[in-house]
């Protein structure tokens, strides 16, 4: 039993939908959110840069004597979490590993696509972890417009642009073979009811839900689980942008009071 | 005269369109850019964040004893400019005053439209320029997804998802006798081919155009031009982000060469 926080970062706001899963799987558990809203999108940054920027991230949550901290991040846990694991001895997660062990699973033609950020697809990541499942083919796509079109409240399902931008990205997969398509970003499941229509009958993976998911699992295999009866969020930024309560609306159907943090000091 | 540099900065690539213009304007000036990329886009943040960045940002171009320095951003021209003034003695200039201007001076049905990011619409700042210019019909209008839909190279003039986009956030402006419309960031007028075909007949008013031939002007009434006959144009950037030759490209016809900084400290 370990009733310390849990941390959780992203690059902006994307990652209140691991949150929403992390409240729905451990109620007992009290989390610390960080979002790097002073600096959002990660995705299309240098590698350099996202590392530096998820290193003061992790330093931040840090502070709090967090038990775990998950990157709730497509782009950092693609680019950035290997060298984070060898910097801080804190456990540290990502959305990448279980989302590829999951997908792995769920295939049944053995062809499997990753949509993310150019930083995502450009680390090859995903194709690595696929690969170490024995998997060899992979597609993946990189979809840099579909962070903004969510945070700029174009995700409706009945959205002409939304169906347009996504058949521009994925239409191509129809012909390939995909059974299972990951969505390798936190952004994007809120998209995923205008992809299945683009990609009928395509298995979508939400990396949020399986991280979630096998985080609570390993916490209990570790008997690291809180005993204590009231759940609390706190959520930190590094900034308070003029759309902040539109956009944690899309992700937690509610809007939610968060603390601002200089994150660069 | 005066062989000094000029100092030109935006939250991003979006200025280069302004070093373009300079560029032709005054072929004998050497001029530094910043581009603050580590950290676009500026536009969605709050003021303080904007206002923040903005000082980093002159203060980086203050070490090259620039004579003058163009904030080649909507965004900072419209939220951070008048405390920068007050905080800095160099000469500072941004692109709102010439277009609002150029604007008054084009309209014959008197009715004004400014298309910029949320903060420079959210600010008011243009309908108290154009106010004290007599003018008092004014529709502003933000439109946060066209600096993205640019850098991730959705621009071009026969492409329907820009169309749509055009069409959802300025349609409505055919209805209300506007006549001039004021492209408020400087990543909008590579969108303009799209939206004259929304709103045709409707003159189109580039700031970066005209805040350069004020800055000649100005430059030359002073005696400050440079009489150098080499121009020499420096970039430097707080991130090479993966896209960054692609966006440099749609701005300049041409790829540039820049040199990193760490803005932030």
């Amino acid at each position: 039993m370990d009733n310390r926080p849990i941390g959780v970062f992203d690059s902006g706001l994307g990652g209140l939908s691991a949150v929403k899963e992390l409240q729905k799987l451990m109620p007992n558990e009290h989390i610390i959110y960080f979002g790097d809203t002073g600096r959002v999108p990660y995705g299309t940054k240098s590698y350099e840069t996202i590392k530096k920027y998820a290193e003061q991230d992790v330093r931040f949550l840090q502070s709090f004597d967090v038990k775990a901290i998950l990157a709730a991040c497509g782009t950092v846990s693609a680019v950035a979490l290997d060298e984070l694991k060898q910097k801080f001895s804190i456990p540290l997660y990502g959305v990448v590993d279980d989302a590829a062990s999951k997908a792995v699973h769920e295939t049944k033609s053995g062809i499997i696509a990753v949509a993310g950020t150019e930083a995502t697809i450009g680390s090859g990541i995903f194709e690595r972890k696929l690969s170490n499942y024995g998997l060899s083919r992979y597609i993946g796509v990189a979809c840099p417009l579909f962070v903004s079109l969510v945070e700029c409240g174009f995700y409706k399902e009945d959205d002409d642009v939304v169906l347009q931008v996504c058949e521009r990205y994925l239409g191509f997969l129809k012909n390939t073979g995909v059974d299972t398509l990951i969505l390798g970003c936190t952004h994007f499941p809120i998209l995923a009811p205008v992809i299945s229509k683009v990609l009928p009958g395509v298995k979508l993976i939400n990396p949020s839900f399986e991280a979630a998911t096998q985080l609570k699992q390993r916490l209990n295999d570790e008997g690291l689980l809180s005993d204590k009866n009231d759940q609390i969020v706190e959520y930190y930024v590094s900034d308070q942008p003029i759309k902040f309560a539109n956009v944690a609306n899309i992700f937690m159907g509610h809007g939610i009071e968060a603390k601002m943090v200089n994150i660069e000091k």
